[in-house]
């Protein structure tokens, strides 16, 4: 049985916690926290304490935020146990797989960064697609979904009283990109349709300042919807999302690899890949693999948990 | 420059041939044939004389036929050099897995065996959607697309003079698996359109011996549509293909992976996914590996020309 922690209890630690109960060969080790009072039955560690249990951890998860947490705390982590980590912040993950490299390294450990969804299957689709048909054309779409930093921008407007962003992909543009005419991107691929709670007073001045909003919504095709309290709490407090990548090329006349996602939770699907790649983490590294890797470098039966016999004669 | 050479000039042979030479980082040594006059500019050589080519040769793509020419040649060519086949008889992988690590590892070569896309990218993706999803259900579609062997099975029937049969995804099951409730196969899952050209006399008869046919039609919702020797040849002459595998897990709420390909021509994609993976084959022999291994074992960035930093820089 492999051994497996998980740093930060938030959305992401506590969808990893529930799949890492359903794994046939893992067994939950514990919860390591800042804070000392968790809604869990499992164990329950300061997140200081690390170091004292790193021999007893064969894999820690770590299910902490990509904006600070990761970057003051990954590499410290590394040092000490095989990590994986869903860093998303897709413009610094080169200078992450350094820092992660070097840490995981000094520590004889295997460190898995950048997993989940996008960063993680929508980048490994995107690499076989371009790797499979000459001179792709590649267009990736987001939704439909919530975007957490478009609902953000809602909540700051004046008399909001509670609000959702969900991102929709332009059926034009997949389409098009499904028959060889892709590469759109942003508010030609996109739409965006906002579900808001507001006196009705208000409502117009709203709408009005939404669309009106530069990059977040006025080049895109937005929708506003008011609706009530007990709508919002009933319909809009999940976290869906989804997405697609479309890859086609002219050279091979018209073939289309689409690979698409339709994600009931966006924390649990990052934490059920998460903890698929825990399971390659420690095989990778009891086979003397040291340092980082991307989910690109993983061989992919090292992430099931049948034995490669098994997978082969299912093939 | 990775030099490729070709056994086989059927239609995988020539799309393997067009696609070599648009890859940034193959060269095309030349066409290994049991026919000493092909139609090609490329440079010919009989399938007899791979060994004096051997140290020349990088990696040899075999585009041979599955049935009778892979069990009987592939061992022996994988002694001589690195090679990549596509053979896919699912119920005798295993042993074709065995018979070829023997005989690479035996002559320090590295075989990749059994990829294309079913058995290829529709098994690495069927692994990883299971890898990922806890307690999946895992329903895989084929269609629209001409099935060779029932197509065969209709130019048996007496008076037919040319005919075509394409395998549909039933659309009800489609919608059924990406709402959670997938596992339906043959007949629950798919559909049979025959277009068949033949004497209108014999029209009423050859549909009656088509829809009656057992195994083959007879449990399908099947059409049979009669056409002309024109439209036959206008519409009716290509080999397009495609599928999907569908992944979805109570356990994870209703999320669904979907990996669907949309082929043009069946074997220039199963090319495409051969000259991918023989850069592979190379990349991992020149690292020390032999032996035979499934696209299930290989690093997915080894099949893409860019270099694993290039790939990492637009994950």
């Amino acid at each position: 049985m492999i051994n497996v922690a998980i740093a930060g209890y938030g959305n992401l630690g506590r969808a990893a916690e529930r799949l890492v109960k359903v794994q046939p060969d893992m067994e939950l080790y514990g919860i390591f926290s800042r804070r000392s009072e968790l809604d869990t039955d499992a164990k329950v560690f300061s997140l200081d304490s690390v170091a004292e249990h790193a021999d007893k951890v064969d894999v820690l998860l770590l299910c902490v935020g990509s904006a600070t947490d990761i970057p003051e705390h990954a590499a410290k982590l590394a040092k000490l146990v095989n990590t994986v980590d869903t860093y998303d912040n897709h413009a610094h993950i080169p200078d992450h797989v350094k820092a992660m490299n070097e840490a995981a390294a000094s520590g004889g450990n295997l460190a898995v960064v950048s997993t989940g969804w996008d960063p993680g299957l929508f980048s490994l689709n995107r690499v076989l697609g371009a790797a499979v048909l000459p001179e792709p054309t590649q267009t990736t779409f987001w939704g439909d979904g919530v975007s957490q930093g478009h609902s953000d921008a809602l909540r700051r407007i004046e008399g909001v009283r509670r609000a959702v962003q969900y991102t929709l992909p332009a059926d034009e543009a997949v389409e098009a990109a499904l028959a060889g005419n892709g590469g759109q991107t942003g508010p030609q691929a996109h739409k965006r349709s906002c579900y808001i709670v507001a006196d009705e007073a208000d409502h117009a001045r709203i709408e009005q300042e939404i669309v009106s909003m530069p990059d977040y919504f006025e080049p895109y095709d937005t929708t506003v919807t008011f609706i009530s309290d007990e709508e919002f709490e009933a319909n809009h407090t999940g976290l869906p999302h989804g997405g697609r990548v479309i890859t086609t090329s002219e050279l091979a006349g018209g073939q289309a690899i689409e690979f698409r996602l339709q994600l009931a939770s966006n924390p649990d699907f990052t934490a059920a890949v998460q903890v698929a790649c825990a399971r390659a983490a420690v095989r990778m590294n009891a086979d003397g693999r040291t340092g980082a890797v991307t989910i690109l470098e993983i061989p992919p039966y090292l992430l099931a948990a049948e034995s490669l016999d098994e997978l082969i004669a299912g093939i």
